[in-house]
């Protein structure tokens, strides 16, 4: 069984991190599957997925590494060409990857207690996104 | 088909890479699925998965690296909260990711000769880790 | 259904970046599989895959970006083991990770307008490069 959803998400800009498992649980226990997996991805040049533990400290944390690591305010490529400034964005983007993939056994998704699935804002506007959310795997009919 | 299956590791902390190619390889082997794919998933916000040549040098490189991106002994906001001194840890987390799926063939995995799967211990403690494992795809008799 | 493929790229060395986009649509136009996931996976330790914004830019971006975080010129444990100096490959491909798992709806990849399905090669020579390429979902007859 396979089931194609969507998750739309507004967004703050570079930095802003989105706890999206709550939605996630939810679209899972809606759809007829037990278990498998979903694909969370993100159509996008200029955001990621990954988990974090969604804490005070950690989505302060992980917006100053990246900053630390792909600095906002160097002169790349991207920008000399297309002036909207968001190179580091794309860098960020890449490295981090556009989509995750995370096994749910008995409609439970497999995650830690203290993992959450985070969507990672990196463009330097405030944004409206889509994610793409695939269910896939055995019915509760099976 | 769809198999739910678990690996349990015992790892070292911090800088622990761990070669559970063979483990897997026995999982897959032990289905009764022939071609898909395998969701080796950490439910765990202190750890990933990713693919590395096993051997005595990188095994030394990669931690090597990740300390000189993400030091272990910076103050992170973490630390100031929790006082568990494993910002660092959740932070390689995240940049890692949590989660790796492989295609495999005729019962044989998609990996290069000199590829490994490892699991990356990065909390600063021993740790007793399960591994979550779906495997999916058609069967021997399909 | 599952469809197992398999995709040939021919690359010149560290830092060449190939959008494999157009091929990938190819293959999945011509199996019988209508809405499901594509899993890339690239069967070596020293490359990788990830989406980018394929444009002259960050095609320079992005190299230079891995340069600076993990340099070719350092002196890695494996490179005085192996003395093939390709070390920072190696480093470069357990970050970025060697696959990419991606959903499509009714034929169509589920990437955004901006965004294109990359190879990165970076070992420190020109390969022959074989991805395998799996298909699953719903057919077009289901």
């Amino acid at each position: 069984m396979l089931v194609n959803l969507e998750m739309k998400l507004e967004t703050r800009g570079a930095g802003d991190i989105v706890d999206i498992t709550p939605r996630l649980r939810e679209l899972i226990r809606g759809s007829e599957i037990m278990s498998g997996s979903v694909i969370v991805f993100s159509p996008s040049a200029t955001s990621g997925l990954t988990t974090l533990e969604y804490e005070p400290g950690l989505i302060k944390d992980l917006p100053q590494l990246l900053e630390r690591l792909i600095p906002s305010d160097c002169p790349y490529h991207h920008d000399k060409t297309w002036q909207d400034g968001n190179g580091f964005s794309h860098l960020r983007a890449a490295l981090i990857g556009p989509g995750i993939t995370i096994p749910f056994v008995k409609g439970e998704l497999s995650l830690g207690t203290w993992q959450q699935v985070v969507f990672l804002e990196f463009d330097n506007q405030a944004r409206s996104r889509r994610l793409v959310v695939q269910i896939s795997g055995e019915g509760k009919k099976d």
